[in-house]
């Protein structure tokens, strides 16, 4: 059994030696990838000094009224020369007639026909409200760098710099397996000792959540022969990942580590030190130029889930070095137990009030509560060595 | 010029009436959608007692060893009938025994053959790791509300109610539009006063995080008959959503808000008192049974993807009842300019440091610049009272 930080560390360490080809998309079909190139940008961004206001251009002297000679609006480019005494009404982000060197907002000044005059105590300073050439970003610099996630902000960017098409990191593929006696199909009402399958639904969601593609496998009973030849099928696929659920436990039926092992898979690490989710298992199939990671979660389906949050979540975003804020710290509402050395992850509820983070955890944390978890919105991490937070105290807490 | 809490009512208001028929789809289509119906438990949750440990399933009493007698698994339930010397080998989430009321851990126990042995100091207690029948939800009981979004947790919900198909609600549909004499095509390098094209690429990317249909209609000069015949084509497709940018301000060239009454769209409000993004047009297309929100954004690309993350984005979130997480309360860790009685939405950067919250903005809040806007994660917001508020004082900030 390994410390979490070790496991994590352990997946991150093979997930970054998989190997991805680059792919060029479409820039429309790019929302939501993950950009595989710097880019540059091709323009100064303003490609010309133009208007950050409505108002109107002047060459800046000591006057307070001038003759408003023409307009300029974006697009409309006039070629005006301007002297002291005229002024040209011009719309934000429109370009700066030559000469020009100063904009009055609109709210600044008076129009009488033909005259501007200002506004009694304005104070004009030289060169206001003028976005430069190049102010946001020169010709030749990197606007984006790689692994940027491709969103409505930076896809912007990507547009501005010309880029038709773009090369982004191709979409994990990943298939699903569930194992266990236990299952029937969701189409059933189980009877006796058996329940619906849930873990590959919610693995796949889980998957398709992060924008990955998942391969939905389905479920097969706890027969040796039977699972070996699914996994055999599997590592056949053209797929980065094979996440299973069950048969990773101590039971008699629990046969999936010794399959992983005839059919050639390196066990990294079986067993961490949390909970739920012990008996975890990571292990990487090789063979020829082909990599995928087998992932071998527990079948209870909090605890799988849980696994899928606190290990490959992580550990894909770290690979495409995607660091969005990912956990808060907050005021635990109510005593929580716990009495031994591994790491916890208990379901929460996590609010803001009054500018304080606060978090409660009224559930009964039964690793088989699925209609409990799917009310939760974050994960209270506890440490090894903590016991027993109280109320009152500060806690991580995974978003979720 | 109204408010921005009366805009956003105003435009929730319009929103909410919007009528949407339910859709059925397969549950692993259903990913990241919004549920449009109460889903009932249709079996109790779990659907018998079981083990909520790896243990051995006895008849409690006073005793500390037992026989084993055979051993339980999930889905491979064994009938014993256990007398008060007996133990059974149970793995977690299998069903309990007849007749045994209590589960002593793995790690409570030493085992000598087919003897059981409790460890010296361990207590035991009638009826502990037992997770009873209906624990999780009782049958016929609501397990997931409608508006609740499918995600990794809530599947896992409908798969264990059996639900194969699900109604969830349709997606919004939103055709995006963009006018302008300044833009050329993204192809094009840019010259004289052009720039190109970006909102489009932006707002499709929003429309698409949000998981609904953005539909490009790409853009047009500042042609009032070309641009015209644009938005009377829009109306006649089948969407909920008409976006466009630019054309609503009061230059010669904006003729929007003129087109948008000829088509006959009512003008709910037009111009609110908040920076950038002031020129905002809403309005409500209705003919026959079909009706429209017609969204007039400025043309300015900041301005226009900050009125889409404050309007539409939080409009959108409050029909489908969609409550996460969108803002956190940090600490300003430099002075900002605010003079005016405006409420601004300042570009930063958040961070937690040592459980608190921080925000920085050393941006030059331009709103033109989009490389700069890129690499903000959140939006301050300054409410209109406020004037130039200083390091140390406290902000929301809207997560994006």
């Amino acid at each position: 059994m390994i410390a979490y930080n070790e496991a994590l560390e352990l997946i991150k360490n093979e997930i970054e030696k998989l190997t991805l080809y680059k792919e060029e998309v479409d820039l429309l079909d790019s929302v939501n990838r993950i950009l595989a190139e710097d880019v540059i940008a091709d323009v100064d961004m303003p490609p010309f000094d133009n208007s950050a206001m409505d108002g109107y251009a002047i060459k800046f002297s000591k006057r307070k009224s001038w003759n408003i000679i023409g307009e300029v609006s974006a697009g409309n480019f006039s070629s005006f020369s301007i002297k002291e005494e005229d002024a040209v009404l011009i719309t934000t982000g429109s370009k700066i007639p030559q000469s020009a060197d100063t904009v009055v907002p609109v709210e600044d000044v008076v129009v009488e026909g033909k005259n501007l005059l200002l506004k009694g105590k304005t104070f004009l300073k030289k060169g206001i409200n003028i976005r430069l050439k190049g102010n946001d970003i020169s010709k030749g610099r990197i606007a984006l760098n790689k692994y940027t996630k491709i969103d409505s902000k930076t896809i912007a960017v990507l547009a501005s710099c010309g880029k038709e098409k773009v090369k982004v990191f191709p979409k994990l593929k990943a298939a699903i397996l569930a194992t266990g006696d236990e299952l029937v199909p969701i189409t059933k009402i189980p009877s006796g000792d058996k329940i619906r399958t849930s873990n590959t639904y919610a693995i796949y969601a889980a998957v398709k959540e992060m924008n990955y593609s998942p391969l939905m496998l389905g479920f097969v009973k706890d027969n040796e022969e039977i699972i070996q030849q699914k996994i055999k099928a599997a590592f056949g696929m053209n797929i980065n990942t094979l996440i299973t659920t069950g048969g990773v436990s101590v039971g008699k039926y629990d046969f999936l580590k010794e399959i992983f092992e005839k059919e050639g898979v390196k066990e990294i690490f079986w067993k961490v030190n949390i909970k739920p989710g012990k008996p975890f298992y990571f292990g990487v199939y090789e063979k020829k130029a082909k990599k995928i990671l087998v992932f071998g979660l527990p079948g209870n389906p909090v605890s799988a889930l849980v696994n899928f949050y606190v290990f490959i979540k992580p550990a894909i975003n770290n690979m495409f070095h995607q660091k969005h804020i990912s956990s808060i710290t907050a005021v635990l509402q109510c005593d929580l137990k716990k009495k031994d050395s591994k790491r916890h992850f208990l379901r929460g509820i996590l609010y803001e009030e009054n500018s304080e983070w606060k978090v409660t955890s009224g559930f009964s944390q039964s690793s088989g509560n699925l209609v409990e978890m799917s009310r939760a919105n974050c994960l209270i991490e506890i440490e090894e060595e903590r016991r027993n937070p109280l109320k009152g105290e500060k806690v991580k807490c995974i978003l979720m």
